[in-house]
């Protein structure tokens, strides 16, 4: 429709501001990722401790080679590639694309050098401003970027998680940021007393789920697995007001959870034998007491701060042993609909979840920890993913994996909504995952 | 509530005859499993080639465990086992009982004897029908023989399915029952003509998907994992009249299909890519012609035939190819409820699916093939597992795996219904498991 | 050369006697074949636990291929194989004779059943003998069927070592033969008190190792690896007088043997430790009480019983925590040389090693269990192996095996000599196998 | 016997120079691993693609562990050392130390960073010529020092192997130094024409072998591997007078040599296949025409250069197709005794093995390639490992890995003897290995 030559004056306007918006937003989430590894040294850059916590330093990359493959090379006039072997050494999963290079191995590329990815970000972010201010095809132009700034969103949120994981691989246990430089720190936050779970319930009703598909031209920004929005009966249920506790999470530990197959999954206790899990990630014992390693680095665990860092097959368990389950998609987003998105998220700089005081609302929706819901993640009836390569983005992962709600603290603020779907295995601990119970009337 | 003093005689004589009917059906059902052996060989009795495909042998014994361990052992007077070791044995995966004998090495019980589990069989039999006989607790002792009867049909349909796998790694390719011995093989059945798909719509409704929970003394037996009844908005969508082909699946193949990533699931891909499947389990090529191994022995592809024995992965992948998708398992069940279950079953004792003639109706819903639907096992709301070690039955199962929905040509044929929910892993090939499209509209 | 026309009847009539022994000796190797299999149900000769430990089965359908494939292939006139499709299933790993059938799944082949495979026996067996006495090219038959005779001798004993193992996985812990029908069990033998180690020494030499090559006809049979015989230069040592036993195998666990790195090379400590061995195969602790299984059962651990079923890892820790270090196979040889071959070999029917009497003098060379010597398997100087398929035999596995020495109570009595060559990899267990003490002085 | 009183001042005298000597050396091996550093990024320093290849960091930092671990902490008074958590980091498989950070995840250390490592080099250094000069104790800190330094050079050759391989799996393909900065690029090396094997015979003799054990302050420095010297008997025997070529090892290739199992042991046959091999690591085909990595870059293959990178499968199997074997370990010492310590080694700055011009004389024995003998490494008679910790330097190796001779173009000048033995497993390729022929007469 915005191919069409009767556009007007004002909407030339409009596109003017969108523009100067759009690069603003592009150039804010480009600084951010960098921002976010400025803690870092270059030798922690190329950590990859398994196939699944990419490189700091490969993140950097392929968050540009998103932005110079999918644009770029289709808008920009006389493209010539920064370095032609790029297209393979960061591409991620795009086989309308080509090759990949191995996944496992991305901690192999010593070159290029941090410093010429440095480089290559700066190149890439120069040429997408310059395209958007040449202002040409921009109605194609424009919902790219933005998904392309969504895309870099994920990545930054995916670096920390990684980092993490891969620090937490050293004996030394470096510190990402000494807790005194983090927001929390410097308040010295109180952890509020231990209290009890309260549950909201909620009627059977028939609601509307999903959003319409939008790029930010067109309609609001989602991905195509948010779409189309389309009815849903739920039955009555009630949901806890808060997310688990740690201070809850030990005493399933304590009651003997993870000895009870009773309590589990027949896939999770085979995983969690096979494994040896007797506790979340992250959690280990020392001289008796339980300590908990984050990017602040390590300290007694906190019986009040929400347990983090479990998988689907723990959250089940755990909801088993309590008498109750988890929430499904339907019913989160049924709950989050009327809330404003506040809460713990990556603009706290926490970079941990925190506790939070009780009342009877449903509270932890947004930030803190993404929540596992017991929603396998499937299409949405009438899905089809977007036209092109960027179409390999959600749908083709749409098996054996559960859809997680809510964002986490690492989650951009401006990144999350009601509908927003994230989904990872049931036995993916390495996320900032958590849980909050449910049960049905 | 039966076991309320207040019985009346009205309800003894209803008892007496329901106590001659399930003894009947109890016979029957030990008379068919052995029945269903006697084309073997003591050596095949044996045969494992994988965990999942457990030796014959194993099944007669495991069925008869089943008796034992939950209805002789809680009901006999002065119970002593047939052998305390064949509780450790031959249980397959209730913890509640205690530890399990390591499935992938069932293979390797030589002892007990072929010879000595049919006296475990026979003794166990005759116990049973001596503690119906005596009817006392027979409230409880029915609703477990029942599920009893169900478990066994169940694993007679895992004995043919498991020993044609297990014979098919003989390159000797052993015939299960020549098929001038079956049925088919006598009708000289004809294979009809390859015809187009005719496509059959539903409008969006509120349907009640599921049954409520029965044991076959308090209504109609069910599996756990049916109920509770509870109801689902189903949107406008169209399914295919019958099976696909082998005909329309071979075009997949030429097509390209096994080499082309955008039609499948990422974790199908990589699963195809890492088994090297280029067409469904049981197809080989020979002098350039395609042909299908059988129980039946080997022939040439007949392309009416609906095809079978594809993983999860496959069906979708084909479905994405044809511009259709899997249907769910509610827009199944809304479709089979209006229909009698009839089809290809056991009782046609024809141990492969059979072509079906074009009509403008959906058909071949029961029997043939099991039918892989887009949705995952996972519970429905307000699901409870049954109380003991029963509940392991089902509900521990529920993560990981996809409905089936239908039965197949070794199914029983009182032992497949519209609710009736059958699940695997995605990626399992062994099982009699077909497609049939859905689209949305 | 004996093909030559100037052959004496002198010759004739040798070769007339040489043909009735030779016959007499096949018969008599084909019948205890077949004797050893008497004790066993039809489901134990398909057992296969691990890929080394064939089904007993496979044994007896592949020493009838090497017949068959060796000799009547190239000399029976008309050569019509007994079912062509034995070559691919039965063949061991002669690459030259083509394709072999997957080892690891020798235990699905159901197919040919037990009762064929003694037909396929019979079968090879008179032809065999009617080929032998025609008398045709019998200077080139007469060394393959010599072969046959000394290959079926070995799979005799493999027969009975994978045995062993194949029921030991089973909880019931089958017997093979019970201890009352056994030589030694009749005997009722009182085991020997223990005694301590008595050293035998030898001064330094320069010694004849290996035999000739030979085959029967032309020189006395002896297998490729035993040739050509040549000089070694062997420094002064000194050897134990008799095998090590369980009473000094359990003093070395009691030390803490198998948890201290510094008795262990380093492959044997990683394996030992990836194992989890803590003790020789087959023995087991109950109730405060060491057992061991053996194919007469199990009985408490006879502490002057040699210790038997250790891997090389575990008798090189032991010699060094002894202080010691094992043979070197010239060492071995050079010992054994002025001894008669006698020992508690298979004719003894004992089927498992028996204590010795105190004695200065060096004893159990032959017999009881084959003796890991320091010396990597590897060809003489000048070693060349047979000529054709046969050449298989010994030669390709010349890397990363260990040579043992002397036989075992499961090897024939007229099969072994003093310069014979056994070889396994330095972690198999599964063998008899044992260790005696060297000293360097 | 150095600690006795009656030393003389003339000792003194002696041990001052050998003081400075032993400094002199010291410093200049400290400097050289820190030279051979010097092309490379710090990101390339942390690289580890398998389990064998350390990172360059990570060699860096041993080899001071060795010296603080084995000399400081003994004999520095109020020893503390430079990081209390680098005793657990930097140690490599010595037990008696205590436990190891896992092999395969070296490469997870971003911390210490490489700064830091240069800090506890430059510490280490410092304190050990402190040390030496106290002049304390020497006659015990002096072996161990030298002890150190050979140490130290082992694994100056191990950085190189180990970066070669690592920056290989970077598409990249990186450059360790342009061929332009070597010797040899310099020189503009001419390759030599192909020319035929010419052999060079020996006597049947009785020889003597190994080093007597020294340490440099009794005796000259050697490995306790090669001692003690000790008598063998060595059968006539000839050996090729220069390294097999790449040229020749490309007609084995193009002969099918790779396809055909009767030139192969059998381990090396399942290895070959297992890896799929076709050609010695680095080699690779485009268009064509076959390159070759190598730390100066990629270049055509020099048909004259030696061939490199081979498996000691490999090298056997292209004997055995050239009619030849592989030569004992003893026949290779034999030879080389005679022979001057020079060649193709580190201080060429070559990196590579180069091309011999034809002569009727062993060539090549030193530097270009270690030489792939067909001796399993074993220890020598009467041989026992060093006391202490150090005792796990050689000894618990000598199973399963095979003996090379001779040194390698990346080995120092001054670390190579006759007496010298390497040993790897037989499937390793990484190492600068080659082959030269033998055969019997």
């Amino acid at each position: 429709m915005l191919d069409k030559v009767d556009l007007s004056s004002l909407q030339d306007k409009v596109l003017n501001d969108d523009m100067r918006s759009l690069i603003e937003r592009f150039k804010t989430v480009r600084e951010v990722t960098e921002a976010l590894c400025e803690p870092l040294e270059v030798e922690d850059l190329n950590l990859q401790a398994v196939a699944e916590t990419s490189p700091a330093k490969w993140h950097l990359a392929h968050t540009s080679w998103f932005f110079e493959t999918f644009i770029l090379k289709s808008f920009e006039e006389n493209f010539v590639p920064f370095n032609p072997q790029f297209e393979y050494l960061f591409n991620s999963y795009y086989n309308a694309i080509g090759e990949q290079f191995l996944r496992p191995n991305r901690h192999l590329l010593s070159r290029p050098t941090v410093s010429e990815i440095y480089d290559y970000r700066k190149n890439v972010t120069e040429r997408i401003v310059t395209l958007i201010e040449k202002q040409s095809q921009l109605n194609k132009i424009a919902p790219l970027v933005t998904l392309g700034i969504n895309h870099e969103q994920q990545h930054q949120e995916l670096l920390l998680t990684d980092i993490k994981y891969n620090l937490y691989q050293n004996p030394l246990l470096p510190v990402y940021l000494p807790l005194s430089e983090t927001l929390d720190g410097k308040q010295s936050v109180k952890s509020s007393p231990k209290n009890s779970i309260n549950w909201v319930s909620f009627d059977e009703s028939l609601v509307e789920i999903g959003k319409e598909l939008g790029d930010g031209v067109n309609g609001e920004f989602g991905f195509d697995n948010e779409s189309p929005k389309h009815q849903c009966f739920v039955a009555a249920f009630e949901i806890s007001e808060r997310l688990i506790t740690n201070g809850e999470y030990l005493e399933f530990i304590e009651a003997g959870g993870y000895d009870e197959p009773k309590y589990w999954l027949s896939d999770g206790w085979a995983k969690k034998t096979d494994a040896a899990w007797q506790a979340p990630l992250y959690w280990y014992q020392k001289d008796g007491y339980w300590y908990q390693y984050s990017l602040t680095g390590n300290c007694k665990l906190d019986p009040n701060e929400p347990v983090s860092h479990i998988s689907y097959y723990e959250a089940d368990a755990f909801a088993t042993w309590a008498g109750a389950r988890l929430p499904t998609e339907q019913e989160w987003e049924l709950v989050a609909k009327g809330q404003p998105v506040s809460g713990n998220l990556l603009a706290s700089k926490n970079y941990r979840p925190t506790p939070t005081a009780e009342q009877k609302m449903v509270k932890q929706l947004y930030g803190d920890l993404w929540e596992w819901t017991s929603s396998s993640y499937s299409p949405y009836p009438g899905y089809s993913p977007l036209a092109g390569a960027v179409g390999e983005y959600n749908g083709k992962f749409m098996a054996n994996q559960y859809v997680l709600r809510g964002g986490s603290c690492v989650t951009s603020d401006d990144h999350i909504r009601a509908t927003y779907r994230n989904f990872f295995y049931p036995e993916a601990r390495w996320q900032f995952s958590g849980l909050r119970l449910a049960r049905s009337l």
